[in-house]
């Protein structure tokens, strides 16, 4: 089950060529998608609509798609243009075709009915415009359903374990890893928030290097863009806020931000589009590569986990998982998802009415 | 879902040979074919009926086949005629057989009841006897349902597309291709058979070499047989004759033929077995070999197209396929099969009524 | 379909070092084992009941398992003992636990209600601790179905023909195998017994090697422990004997016994595990290790065999396995199966109509 009324990430708008044919598959729909002569990208269902063969086999020809099975050719609107060996291309011949926005370095594809399309539903990801910043870009596929990815991003509680090698955070002296829970998670109204304080140092830092009070702040997004920052402090800061929320104002010793895409293939494969931004007046620019490094590494250990969950729940005995106080974050956004879910089956319903 | 009472080709009849145990897949049932010492072939279900372990694991012993799970034997007729340490073979101990007939270079076997079997629905394919011709024989394997492939041979349309680079024809200074389409196709008793005139040159032909008009004809035969012949005459002759169909007795610059099999294996996976044949005269060996690399290299294209077609179709969503008028010659051939699976069920029925 | 209540063996107790974690899947559960530092060997099921990671990625920390997937911690009786940034450890938290046993070189699990398990059910084979022989370990994994395992060895007719070439006796000058059949079975309280005398020679035995009677008897335990003696007489033995049991006390010229477990993993994965002795008087080591690796080479056959025959289960069309006299030991195995099968059924309805 996927939401449809959504603006999924299909890429970054910079993989797009003019010219070329490019394969998705975006909650189980096939598309394919080109940019024409006039630089709009237009994404259409990859399949012909006359006996199915992918359209993303086929060739371009000025701004149309020639199906390279029996070389009916169709327009980026979806209608058929030409029928090789017929005197008139038939109007019921038309390839479905997908909203696409292009915004802040995503193409963000609208899979519900093209007519409800809403731009003002696109997250915002205008961080990803910033050029004061070291920025990394990373992509991965996972072999799991897009549901644990959203509930990993939501409980950051794993770093601290998944990550222990990596980016989780320790507190000198502790044995206890410093965690940081989902508990504290707040609805949004298409999504939900969350921040917190922690004291210590991360794998990624030089043991002997002082220890930081990080503040951490997130959104999450429908359908799944997650919106992430840290800032960090000097040891102290958070006791002196009370452990309160910092002004935007106050000077910090590192700014970084991170925003991803969890966009659903199919039921059980989820691509993941991600970046990672280091100020840059906060580091050079070797150290933030030996950061993105650490990152790219940490992304394959949260890989592992959640196929290796998602193979649990695909072969074990049937049964209910069970309950801690940092699952707050992703259950209270599961249930957005739920929630917006119910409203379009009821559209959809209402719509059908009508027309009967 | 396959038609039963048909003759499928299990393969060339030089494959056979006496001593050796052979396995096939056919329609979803299990075979295991033997020529006898006699010349006779033979098959039977490829599985012991004791516990069904493949009799083509087994031991052929004086023109029987013994199980080499537990050493049971039988004959040629299925019958078992050992059981180890048993004093007796147990009639009820039988293995299913199935009529096979050796015509014309292929194998032939009846998959529906046996006292059905009617040796005159063998399609003739008596063509592939010929010794004026140079003839080649191919084989492969497609992961698609055989529907797909008999579509794919009964519109020709696709020849355009689908082989530009190989052997498409088209017209000089035309960057249309020429196309061949099922529209013209016309019902027969068991079968789809059609013609057509087209102007050109083929990919396989020099560049400079003259343009002919080609003279295009076959039948397509339950289950699957695909009898096509191309002849080839000056430029002009297609005007000259309006476009109607030549006399057997005009000379032609080329005639050629292809006779092809489509057996289902599976409900996925297919076996195209096919042949084309040069007439002697027409050119050298060296010639006539460079072609057939040339037609090899176009069936692997139509696998790619197909195979791809037929991921669409199982991982597609839900939707019904468009029309062209050069479905004309598939959708007759698939009203043949569904007619012929329907009376099957009728007959089938009527025989447990009586039964009963 | 699995029995539950049964003893499986999940493996030799050597294979199990303290300070580590194992995973098995046994009838389709996922298990992670581990020793205790105080020697004692434990078996959990290997997910999480957060979220369903599995144990076996965790960690072990003074006998209890961590989750690396958000860290939360289990002692050894299942119980949650700790939850990261959570004031106390959820009751509700609870990992299932199953009875495990070690004796006589083998981990035994019991796969029940742990309140059901009766070590009086573990079946004997105090043989696997004799040290006057040479003994031979191995392991392999078959692709097929527990009860296609069973049945294999149950009926020892098929010795003579999987094995012709390793282990099947074959009497001198007589083309016809010397069959062991399971015509003969007889019903244990849960299991099967049988007993053959057979005059022959094996193909492990030099061509030469003369003629030996064999007495071969054997117990078929549930849930599937094969426990397997074989001893060799002077020529003229059977027959003297009239082809009745001879004495335990009577002089043998070998001694040989194999003790066997086939284990569920899944409906379509099997364990076996398996061992055979040689009384050290009877052999050089080397002439052992020699037949030990025919043996081996003799499993690889059977392997080849029963996974065959599982493809012909799982491809062909429907219908009823044969039946011939042999078959009577594997038919009354599956009874017995079935009995208790039907048993466990109704007393787990009991219970839950008890607790209702």
């Amino acid at each position: 089950m996927f939401l449809k009324s959504a603006w999924y990430v299909a890429g970054w708008t910079s993989e797009f060529e003019t010219g070329k044919l490019y394969t998705r598959r975006i909650i189980d729909e096939p598309l394919v998608m080109m940019r024409r002569e006039d630089g709009t990208l237009v994404a259409l269902e990859d399949r012909c609509p006359h006996r199915w063969a992918p359209l993303s086999l086929g060739r371009i020809e000025d701004d149309t798609i020639r199906c390279m099975y029996h070389g009916v050719r169709f327009g980026t609107n979806g209608r058929c243009v030409e029928v090789p060996g017929q005197a008139s291309a038939p109007g019921a011949l038309k390839a479905r075709t997908y909203p696409v926005v292009e915004r802040h370095q995503w193409a963000w594809i609208w899979m519900g009915e093209p007519e409800q399309a809403d731009m003002s539903l696109i997250p915002d990801v205008s961080l990803l415009d910033r050029e004061d910043v070291y920025m990394h870009r990373g992509e991965l596929n996972y072999a799991a359903n897009y549901n644990l990815i959203n509930d990993n991003l939501l409980d950051l509680s794993h770093v601290a374990f998944v990550h222990e090698k990596t980016i989780g955070r320790k507190v000198e002296g502790d044995d206890e890893p410093n965690v940081v829970t989902g508990a504290g998670a707040q609805p949004l109204p298409r999504g939900v928030s969350n921040n917190n304080w922690s004291i210590g140092r991360t794998a990624m830092q030089a043991p002997d290097a002082p220890i930081t009070d990080q503040w951490m702040w997130f959104s999450y997004l429908v359908p799944g863009i997650f919106i992430n920052h840290f800032r960090t402090y000097p040891a102290g800061t958070a006791e002196r806020l009370n452990f309160t929320e910092p002004s935007k104002d106050l000077e910090c010793i590192s700014d970084t931000f991170s925003i991803q895409a969890v966009t659903p293939l199919t039921e059980r494969s989820t691509r993941y589009i991600y970046s990672g931004a280091h100020r840059k007046t906060d580091m050079s620019p070797e150290a933030a590569a030996a950061i993105f490094g650490m990152v790219d590494e940490a992304f394959r250990e949260d890989t592992a986990m959640i196929e290796a969950q998602q193979r649990m729940i695909d072969t074990g005995p049937p049964g209910t998982m069970g309950w801690i106080q940092a699952d707050r974050g992703l259950s209270l956004f599961r249930k957005v998802l739920d929630q917006l879910s119910a409203e379009e089956r009821g559209a959809t319903a209402a719509r059908q009415t009508e027309s009967a």
